[in-house]
């Protein structure tokens, strides 16, 4: 069986009026390598036989389900970091290496891979899913990060995106294949490996927390601290809801109002000069004094409301599952999604404390819900079709990272228009003609 | 006729004995807005007729050549710049529009839009050919840079790669379609309008340059300079040959030894920071003292030769044409890679001056022939492939910035193998199943 832990539901299964687990394969297999991955998609291909990437299973959109069958081929077992670049600021992971696993590997390098989803994900995962999370507003996204990726085709054929061995910061070579394959969740190939860069560890880290009167003040702050070009680490929003979720849960004492979670990355000079001046743009928007800290231990627990925010969502309702949304606009329109969505959830029966990554406009709400009541099941499908509307009516996104999978099918064609979709569609035929490839994921064939 | 003013010999002309102008269109059309664009595509494509969009001619790989003829479409006539969003940091421009003609419109914004190849090429026609230059070390290449576009299909229709009228800063909605078409040389569709992100203008800008005895000084202290983490808006790198040449031809003294030319772009404090930590890396590796400016007319004094290296090359030899190469490398190749086609080009009867974006790894020798030399001519393209060849040696691509258009399709196959290769061409024939967008270009079908 290839089930996994999930503390959220995905949203592909809120298609239904009841919940439930991920539909399993019928086969899991641990392939060891990529000629083996390459085997069993030969086989897969001749016999018309679906396959599902499997990493860590930590995606929120249902891309591990298996609604036709078929194999799941889990990769934890090729677990190597590979080619380490130090002097080029490059490394290469198989499947089975996650985030906190490759940082482990690279702490006496002096190095690291900054984006982070929250979740301790495969990298190759965090590819195919072109995550991003809290550093993507200074790091960017898997789509800037990655440089090649090696890629088992459907019907076994092994690829290099950007040719073999090939790790240059930049290229002009040919179709933008690499970008291709981050994002594509698992419906176009199967990852086997991938060309990171990295980033040297920053000298000084500094965290800071900040409390504003007003969505729209905290918002404000984040916009004008982007257009100062401060190069913020990290920029965070927490609504009053989600705080009050967290003094509750870790028992601090936060005032219950729209915050900002920040970090800067620098050296010691540079980090001071940009709170500083994050902190001047805060007071005009009538933001509380900064709580700072840059000692690893207080900086941990300053942030440790925001790193245990879905924890602390849940436990308001002990037993519940949590819906996670995520849509991205325009960060000038940011507030006045955020604002409409709030009272929206205000007037249904459920609870949806917010979090943003509002640096780069892009937000969540995690509507909590009964799993065994389908009349809130449905209320949060309904609460979240209209948030992901209410983002694409003002020029955003159905998805700022959590990707497509099944759940936002109708989201995408409704987003893109007709023939942006056909030419998706005209996409995955070239490239999974028979259509196994994590079938019914994304682009329904 | 469909020609245009090169500076440069486009390498497509290398593959014929005898160097040819580009090849003429049979018709030119100059359409006015989207829609007249999809009707002429509508009629070429009942009709069969290749289509080959033209910006404004300054791409270096033959890509606006017709080598079968058909209807070249002139797009200067659409030249509006299209919702300027300053809150969101982001623009919308038709192919007409020019990166020149976009600052300029911007001026009274502070904001700016950074990519700069050195020619004032049409923004679409970057996005075209994944244009960077000499910010990108700090600012990212099109790829980085480009959010959204409008693309007429082969067969008229119109799409927006991410949507109608999307421009967030991130999205995990679908294929990436954007970065499809940026790089696709206009062998997929039509670039019509372009959805850009800009930036801040700096506070303050301070130019330098620094001589050094040797490439390895120079490109070391361009890798400890990057290792440092230090956000360094350009740092470019000519030779000793450039450097005598841009001496002659702009009257200047420099010592004719290789020579970076670094830009930081900041606050005047932080500016005054970056400069002084790579003057100290610098002189760790034996650099002159650096000729600092950051009056602007004195910047550009400054940085004259840098500017007008093209021209100081062609200058070396009157009457003479350039065969202009470029190739990427993983930074820490560049020395070796640099010093051995120097050694080259030495043996050689040519004079091959070079210039690198060495914080990227990329770098050009322009190679100086004898237009009406079929022997110099040979020699040129067979420096170039050696050159190419040496690249790809040791991880690197044929081409980090011009495209493969007509001269390096060989190499591209070579670079990416033949898996890879072959999905390029499924792509291909999946987006111009009639092979009538901008024909022979990239992928041969």
């Amino acid at each position: 069986m290839c089930l996994f832990a999930v503390l959220v539901l995905a949203n592909g299964d809120l298609t239904k009026t009841k919940p439930n687990r991920p539909q399993p394969a019928d086969v899991v297999v641990w392939p060891e390598s990529t000629n083996a991955v390459s085997k069993v998609a030969t086989i897969c291909y001749d016999n018309n036989v679906p396959m599902i990437p499997f990493g860590t299973g930590t995606g929120l959109e249902s891309g591990v389900s298996a609604p036709r069958g078929g194999v799941c081929l889990n990769l934890t077992k090729m677990d190597q970091v590979l080619d380490l670049h130090p002097e080029d600021f490059d490394v290469s992971v198989q499947p089975g290496v996650t985030r906190n696993a490759l940082n482990s590997y690279l702490r006496d390098t002096g190095l690291w891979f900054p984006v982070d989803p929250g979740a301790d994900a495969s990298l190759c995962g965090m590819a195919a899913t072109s995550a991003s999370g809290t550093n993507a507003v200074r790091y960017g996204t898997m789509r800037e990060n990655v440089m090649n990726m090696e890629v088992v085709l459907p019907d076994g054929t092994i690829i290099n995106t950007a040719g073999k061995d090939r790790r240059t910061k930049k290229t002009a070579a040919g179709y933008n294949l690499t970008n291709i394959y981050v994002g594509s969740e698992g419906t176009l190939g199967i990852i086997t490996k991938t060309t990171l860069r990295l980033y040297g560890i920053p000298e000084t880290i500094m965290a800071a927390v900040c409390s504003f009167p007003s969505v729209q003040a905290a918002v404000d702050t984040t916009v004008m601290t982007m257009q100062s070009g401060i190069p913020i680490a990290r920029i965070e929003f927490l609504d009053d809801v989600m705080m009050d979720a967290c003094n509750k849960f870790g028992g601090l004492d936060y005032p219950v109002a729209p915050t900002l979670f920040l970090e800067f990355h620098g050296s010691e000079k540079n980090v001071a000069d940009q709170a500083e001046a994050v902190a001047e743009i805060a007071q005009m928007n009538e933001g509380s004094d900064f709580q700072m800290a840059s000692d690893p231990a207080q900086r941990k627990k300053l942030w440790s409301a925001r790193h245990n925010a879905w924890y602390a969502g849940l436990a308001l309702k002990p037993g519940s599952k949590g819906c996670a949304t995520d849509v991205c606009v325009p960060i000038s329109r940011l507030p006045e999604v955020i604002v409409e969505t709030k009272e929206d959830i205000s007037k249904s029966s459920l609870i949806g404390p917010i979090v943003g990554h509002v640096g780069d406009g892009n937000f969540h709400s995690l509507l909590i819900i009964d799993p065994d009541d389908p009349a809130q099941i449905e209320e949060a499908h309904v609460l979240h079709e209209r948030m992901a509307r209410r983002a694409l009516a003002v020029g955003g996104t159905c998805t700022g990272e959590h990707g497509i999978g099944l759940g936002k099918r109708h989201l995408l064609r409704e987003e893109m228009g007709e023939g942006t979709f056909n030419v998706m569609k005209a996409l995955k035929h070239a490239l999974d003609p028979k259509n196994i490839m994590n079938p019914e994921k994304v682009i329904p064939v």
